[in-house]
């Protein structure tokens, strides 16, 4: 059977508390990251991870990551859940839980540096840093490291079914959600691997985490 | 049996080709789009839809759209596909394609709007503004709605198991991709749809042109 949503239950809302902007920080995939590059806004899709109130990025040291340093970014996480069929296309909508960061970004070195690149690979495959070696001094020279300090930050969430208008709703339209899950698979190991060697806890662990 | 990758199947490259910069334009989900407001760099995720070499977004007249008239923006659209685990946090990755944007951004009207509205619509659910009313009037002025002409546009698209360093590929430590899939499930009919009605052709065209 279908499950049926009950009458009314759609909602959308702006949220500004800590716990509902680091739970959908804490669960998406990628930041979309926002600065002026020579007088043109640019967006760019990065890796990332939050410890408290900082966002960290990483890229080559030789990219654009290190000119961030001392730049207003915005990053924003967006994790889409269902798309809206209204009986209208006005009433069409996406359900979603996105999360707006505002703050200024500065190069970080040393221990802080260290500890945000296995913040960054632990926030996609949970405790894999334990499980790899450790960066080289080379490694860590070629990758330029920025923090965020969330100076304001925003949640928008939408769920459940569309919001019609009155006139729209004994049509015999179908109304709806067509719900959108973002799935992890089994382990694809590669060519290296040795025959029969076990998935590594991480993967079960990204699994467990992103499962939406 | 788990797929094996072949030896050095990894690619990661920057396109700037017309085909594949449209066909991840029109299979992504949401577009992320970048602009200044107020001196300050906002990402704001948009439904959006492509007709030749211009990107349409709506919104709500009286918001942030409007002040879109004039002003240069980045859209970008990333379909992410896999965590890459390599042997070392330094080579960890991800796989995906994402295509960025860059346009200056219009406001439009009449019979451009209507069609650009239609064509958001149908860019989520395919052929969904042939199963629900048009809009009044009323709705269209409420809406606003903006086209972005492409003058400049790339991509990146990486794919296939990690790049290990030569020195890591004999430790016996699994490498690999732990695939993300996007995955489109069964509508769920909400509280006015008469039971029994059929889901709606656009559902299923949504499920055939979203699955990753």
């Amino acid at each position: 059977m279908t499950p049926r949503y009950a009458r009314a239950r759609q909602a959308k809302t702006a949220r500004y508390d800590a716990e509902t902007i680091h739970a959908i920080l804490d669960t998406g995939l990628v930041a979309h990251i926002g600065f002026l590059d020579a007088d043109r806004p640019m967006v760019v899709p990065m890796a990332y991870a939050r410890r408290g109130e900082t966002l960290f990025l990483h890229g080559a040291s030789k990219t654009r990551i290190a000119r961030l340093d001392g730049v207003p970014v915005c990053a924003t996480v967006t994790i889409v859940t269902g798309i809206v069929a209204a009986r209208s296309g006005f009433h069409h909508s996406m359900n979603h839980r996105t999360a707006m960061v505002h703050g200024m970004a500065r190069l970080v070195t040393g221990a802080e540096a260290d500890a945000a690149l296995d913040a960054i690979t632990d926030h996609l495959l949970p405790g894999r840093t334990g499980e790899v070696r450790a960066m080289t001094a080379q490694e860590r020279k070629a990758t330029g490291v920025v923090a965020i300090e969330i100076e304001h930050a925003s949640a928008k969430v939408r769920t459940g079914p569309p919001k019609d208008d009155e006139m729209d709703l004994d049509t015999g339209l179908w109304g709806g959600v067509l719900p959108i899950a973002t799935g992890l698979g089994t382990g694809i190991e590669d060519a290296y691997t040795p025959e029969g060697a076990p998935e590594p806890a991480s993967l079960a662990a990204a699994r467990a985490k992103f499962a939406q």
